[in-house]
């Protein structure tokens, strides 16, 4: 009898190896089957000797979760992989979703990676100290409407907020959408800052305002993060104070 | 000619060691001074053999980065740890922001980590799989006003919420008056997870509701996870769908 596989749902963090936890290399290393979008699997290729890799294309998400099931009731100790944290906008909620749809009886486990925000923010100074939101702009599985609203939320919060996929090929308007809504709440002078492959190879970062923010390259490998009311640039860092006297 | 030292900043994850980023790991191993609170030291023990450490007490954040500046103007390169990620409600501002007062010529690395939330995310099964608030409930440095204004514009946008610094011996009311707030718009039967030490020793994990989550202990080391419109629970796991079709 063939005991069932194990599977573990890992976030690779940044992309760049050393912003991965030890637990996510461990994890990929005992794993019999590697599974995943080709750009991630290609991020870990000198961890994969001897291992059955699957990669696959773009939003194939449910396709990838099922063949991870396939393989872990065949009794295969399997790892689908994701960059950042698996668990925020990654393939944690899908594949538990596959495998209570399947009702298969495989053991799952979710591994945390360091997020894109996270990332960003370490590139950009401080931004991030007080309360924050993060929100995707992409619609492609969420209506308009409620990502506006929750915008308008956030900015009426005076939270930190950091923008995910904020702009693609054929997706522009939403960011201009969006610092319209922001506007309303905040200040033009509000810091911004635009954050590309944060923490991985090319990245680029951008410290403006909400005023010109638009001026500059954004696309799907960007974080924007806007400041809260107290945020202010120094010495080319980002800074939300927490409240400390100094 | 001594010339300065640097400065790295690090979070070290949720407390287990495997948590922890490789980029940390190696920044404290070259370091010849490590300064934190002594909680944190304690945890990163076996890498500061023929180090200078300096622990301190709680609340002597400002004195931590004093001295961490102290420590770089004479040449050494110091560390300064603490837990989750220093870039959420952690030691990175308020070390720039000490930088900046005393106008020191130190190079500044922030190094991320994976911050409470997403720890306990991971634990709980996937429940911040869509837009989310951190907020943290301690009014120590923040206006209660203002806390009770975010939680009300983070329901009403439906987000997923993270609450920090829930409950202390001394503050017990806030995490209280948070629920009546999340109440105003969000279902009793939303589903909530409690984690006491996410992804350490000690790792506690209940998943229960709005209606019952005031049953449970909640404390300092404590993340309270508040579902959206969406967030279920199926097989003791917190999952809120990103909206794919199976």
């Amino acid at each position: 009898m063939i005991k069932n596989g194990k599977i573990h749902v890992i976030g690779l963090g940044p992309g760049d190896r050393q912003h991965m936890s030890e637990r996510a290399r461990t994890a990929i290393l005992d794993s019999e089957v590697v599974i995943g979008y080709k750009t991630y699997i290609a991020l870990v290729e000198d961890l994969l000797e001897g291992k059955e890799v699957i990669d696959s294309g773009m939003r194939k998400e449910v396709e990838r979760c099922n063949l991870t099931v396939d393989k872990a009731l065949d009794g295969k100790r399997v790892c689908i992989i994701s960059s950042g944290d698996a668990g925020v906008y990654g393939m944690a909620g899908i594949m538990l979703e596959v495998k209570n749809e399947r009702n298969a009886d495989v053991e799952i486990e979710i591994i945390p990676g360091i997020t894109a925000a996270n990332a960003a923010a370490a590139s950009l100074g401080a931004p991030m100290m007080h309360d924050f939101a993060v929100i995707s702009l992409s619609d492609l599985l969420t209506d308009w409407e409620l990502i506006k609203k929750r915008i308008e939320c956030a900015a009426m919060g005076d939270f930190i907020i950091s923008l995910y996929n904020p702009k693609s090929m054929g997706r522009v308007h939403q960011i201009e959408e969006a610092r319209d809504i922001l506007l309303k709440y905040k200040k033009p002078s509000t810091p911004v800052g635009i954050v590309k492959n944060a923490k991985r190879k090319g990245e680029e970062v951008v410290i403006t305002d909400l005023a010109h923010m638009l001026n500059y390259p954004i696309d799907m490998l960007t974080v924007v993060m806007i400041g809260n009311g107290k945020t202010y640039v120094k010495n080319g860092k980002m800074i939300t104070p927490r409240g400390y006297q100094l």
